[in-house]
């Protein structure tokens, strides 16, 4: 185990009609003018953002909207956001959405107290060293946003996704109301659940040795996931399975399950590439990469794709065969991929083979080679991976 | 899942040689004068307070000892060090050692900022609206105290052992050094072994239903307490295995496996009569006392026995006979404290039968009955229990 620190001071609110509590919330640390900032249509349409205001109204907190944030969020309104902060004079910002405009939100609280262009940060030019108090209402379980110190952009000029992070954007609460998520479609669960579990994997996946307890925690976040998944697909207003999969989405980004651990990120990597070309949904993107990551890594420790596949998956052990068990949790994991509608192969999400080497190239100046701790990955491996991932 | 809300704001900082780094974090805190509580010789002749006080003169940082602190930590103590914080302006608490220490820090820090007697806050008569801020160094992983917002004293008029808590009272930061470990007697290991289970089987074992996410958590956690701690019992100096049982330790304890479950804690209950009556370690009486709490309330749910027996102690399901099954998880849950060195029964802590109703007469004036929500224990539920902890 690794020297490490931990540090997760999010009140986390969760549960039925937790959203009407935001107010009292924001009360409690003396925001006196809020910018609350969403992504489209759907909050409006379902009445979530009228019951986030009458909360607001009902304290006297004076606010302001800013909505229109997109999946994989952009760096127009992160703009727009900063400005609008610092003008209104704007002391605290509530994100109403998933990790889209969470991040965004995120952004923008680092940024409105920055003299410079917020991008320095995502650059590596400059640490953040102060932000605007973050609040947030989840409404989609996937990025652990909600709970993390990181924050994902994608920059129009040059359309480069990066990321960014500091204890500074941790929210100061979460509001996660499972009943929230009933409605999403079926891809956007599905695309969340790969979304966290992949979270999972990047630990999951060290080679940090004498990690016992960490490793079971994993496993058991993993196992509660895909049973619930399974309840979803069949019953998508179950409240239990979706309260699970919110809080195993949270914890699987919150920190808690990598502590002590080198973490990997190689594919979230590899995924920024796609999500940043075709514009893919962060967790598809995630579902058609993990497994190629995972067959293409298989050798650099068969005993821990070993221990995956009997721990998770339910592969009935061959003591003197790992590898065959090891191949088959991860056949598994493809399956119950495709199971929950995620796709598999670059066609799927409309990638293609002959864009290789541009992701390439845009890897190798957004992250730059090797990638990742559990194999340090050259560029002919992320190649590699990438044609993995062409196939079905 | 139940409604929950989940706040861990501690900073943890865990490995080897952290404890040198006490001094920049309190600095951070921007403290003036630190009171350094502790307990017997040991930190002493280990070095460990020299090495923490060096720490804090290099930062320029003034403080106070005050040792001294008892297992079972008493009134009396906490009185001195309330009437020494304010006579000599202290503004930050350093407890050194385990829940004891830490426990009394606590008490000290909430009571220093309240005009009336501490004990308020344990009898019930007040809430806790304000406390010093409390840093930790930790030397026995046991209670948990270095990650939660519980305290535990015992009153010297009466000896009433009682427990209160806030979020107020979680600790700034915990410095956990499994190195400091490497040399607590078999004993004092067990126990503390003992107590972190039990901290797990008190939310384990709940009415809630649906919690599949927490359950396999507690499991996980669980099962590698025993792996470590059979490690530790061959190899004392295992740095792994003592970092394992450091941080179960810390999160048994830190709210993180209870949310969304009613918790139990009559098993507490019942060990804090006790520890106030014989002065027994309380892990120690955890021991003698769970098995016998879960043998008398198997009947209540069978099928949470029988999945702890197999998914924690690798008993072998028979389907058509569960109890069976939950019976023998339980048998080798004591079989698995007796390897670790705890008693299983009351003559093993020097308890006496004749004393059941003496223990059960303070039950009903510290808790009352029924207790717990597991199973509502009445009085004589209570008196069954400690009649079948009498047993071997």
């Amino acid at each position: 185990m690794e020297n490490f620190q931990y540090y997760s001071p999010t009140k986390f609110v969760f549960g039925k009609n937790t959203e009407n509590e935001v107010g009292k919330l924001i009360k409690q640390f003396n925001a006196k003018k809020v910018l609350i900032h969403y992504g489209g249509g759907s909050i409006i349409r379902s009445g979530l953002l009228s019951r986030v205001e009458n909360a607001l109204q009902k304290e006297k907190i004076d606010y302001l909207l800013l909505g229109g944030v997109q999946p994989n969020p952009r760096s127009g309104l992160v703009y727009d956001g900063i400005k609008l902060v610092k003008k209104e004079k704007i002391d605290f910002i509530l994100a109403i959405g998933g990790g889209s405009a969470i991040d965004s939100a995120k952004a923008i609280a680092a940024g409105a107290l920055y003299e410079g262009d917020f991008w320095d940060f995502f650059d590596r030019k400059a640490r953040i060293r102060s932000a605007l108090p973050i609040g947030v209402v989840l409404t989609i379980p996937a990025a652990g946003s909600e709970g993390s110190t990181a924050t994902v952009i994608t920059h129009e000029n040059g359309m480069l996704k990066r990321g960014t992070g500091s204890d500074l954007l941790r929210p100061i609460f979460s509001i996660i109301n499972p009943e929230l998520t009933f409605t999403l479609p079926t891809y956007q669960t599905g695309a969340g659940i790969s979304d966290m579990m992949a979270h999972i994997f990047e630990r999951y996946l060290t080679p940090t040795k004498n990690v016992d307890l960490t490793d079971r925690l994993c496993e058991a976040t993993l196992k509660s996931i895909i049973d619930a998944a399974r309840v979803i697909s069949v019953d998508p207003f179950n409240y239990e399975a979706r309260a699970t999969i919110c809080w195993a989405g949270t914890i699987a980004h919150n920190g808690s399950l990598g502590v002590g651990r080198e973490e990997d990120w190689a594919t979230h990597g590899l995924e920024h590439e796609l999500s940043a070309l075709y514009d893919v949904t962060h967790g598809a993107g995630l579902a058609v990469l993990f497994p190629a990551y995972m067959e293409y890594t298989i050798d650099t420790d068969i005993m821990r794709y070993r221990q995956l596949a009997i721990r998770v998956f339910d592969v009935e052990d061959i003591p003197s065969n790992p590898k065959t068990v090891a191949l088959e949790g991860i056949k598994r994991l493809k399956a119950f991929f495709k199971e929950i509608g995620m796709p598999l192969s670059f066609d799927e999400i409309g990638a293609s083979e002959a864009d290789i080497e541009i992701l390439l190239d845009k890897l190798a100046i957004n992250r730059g080679f090797p990638l990742g701790s559990f194999k340090k990955l050259t560029r002919e491996d992320a190649r590699n991976i990438f044609l993995l991932a062409c196939k079905k």
